[in-house]
């Protein structure tokens, strides 16, 4: 097993308490006293490890994104069909939360990055891309196994699914109450059922 | 006719230059100097009309989301059905955008203000309200004049409907192309017409 250096353990441990302030306050929100205060490093003990704020920002993006990530997927190998595989999938994302506050890095990065910092723009883009290719590789595989019709289009399906879900949470965080996420989650279940699921009948 | 005092005409282009930096760059992003070189002015003629950035930044959402729901609502009371206006109200946010740039102001802004500035949540939260329940209004004539199914929640159908959107434009942006925005749209006509629509046969 690889052995990890003080200085390794150090850059990790800033990037999970930067990521905490960044996705509640976002890049520009984000002062250096917040990241000094958040991390109990003073300014130079924190640029020892990274060549700008932005350069940290983007790290502490990808890191609150793969929590964010393994949360949504969350025991979906433990479900063999793959309509339920969304199911279980769009579940997760109404009914978990992981340990970074602040609501969806993708989303809140996303709104933030569009017209601004080139970098954090990238890393998000990337994201929403490799989440997007998840969910369309279990469209395609079900639609191999019969479990999905033939003629769906695997990355319309993907896109909708994760739209829905972030307009809902961006709703969902505005009145402080889960309304928008359970409507959003009950519409693409019956959206799945009538459009996506193969039936028998078709056969 | 209400006469403007000149006061009154260099606040109003205050506030309208200033909604064009803060729906870019939002409130954080946005410094003294970005409002400075957008309206021409020192920061001292600048605060002689508001009392404090915040509520410049307010003033600049109501404006920015004045133009954002006239443009969504267009031409919408020349379309005499329902379910029509609708379908309209969706196609006037897919292909119709304000003279504000930086996306939309209610989904900039939400997503900024969830966990912080109060002031900003909470006109933010009224415009979507508001918006909600334009839409509810839609929803509850056509169900009254039997275009709409009775047994219809008007408040899911316009939760679903912003949701969607909101959601897809975020796509939309980051990918720079509208295909997240057509989906939706020809996702949630489908919707429309599957769910919402009252059929003769089901008299």
């Amino acid at each position: 097993m690889k052995q990890m250096t003080k200085g390794q353990k150090t850059r990790d441990r800033i990037i999970a308490e930067a990521a905490n302030v960044f996705n509640q306050r976002g890049f520009e929100g984000c002062s250096m006293s917040d990241l000094m205060a958040a991390t109990g490093l003073e300014k130079g003990g924190i640029y020892r490890h990274f060549s700008s704020k932005e350069e940290l920002a983007a790290e502490a993006f990808d890191y609150a994104w793969k929590l964010a990530f393994e949360t949504r997927t969350h025991d979906l190998e433990q479900v063999p069909n793959s309509v339920e595989k969304l199911k279980r999938f769009i579940a997760n994302f109404v009914e978990r939360r992981t340990s970074v506050p602040g609501g969806c890095p993708v989303l809140n990065t996303a709104v933030e990055a569009d017209d601004g910092n080139p970098l954090l723009r990238e890393r998000v883009r990337n994201a929403w891309r490799a989440w997007r290719d998840t969910l369309v590789e279990i469209v395609a595989a079900g639609a191999k196994r019969k479990e999905i019709r033939p003629d769906v289009d695997a990355k319309e399906v993907a896109t909708l699914i994760v739209s829905s879900l972030e307009g809902a949470l961006m709703i969902a965080r505005l009145e402080r109450n889960k309304d928008a996420l359970l409507a959003a989650q009950s519409h693409l279940c019956r959206y799945l059922e009538a459009e996506v699921r193969a039936h028998s009948h078709s056969h």
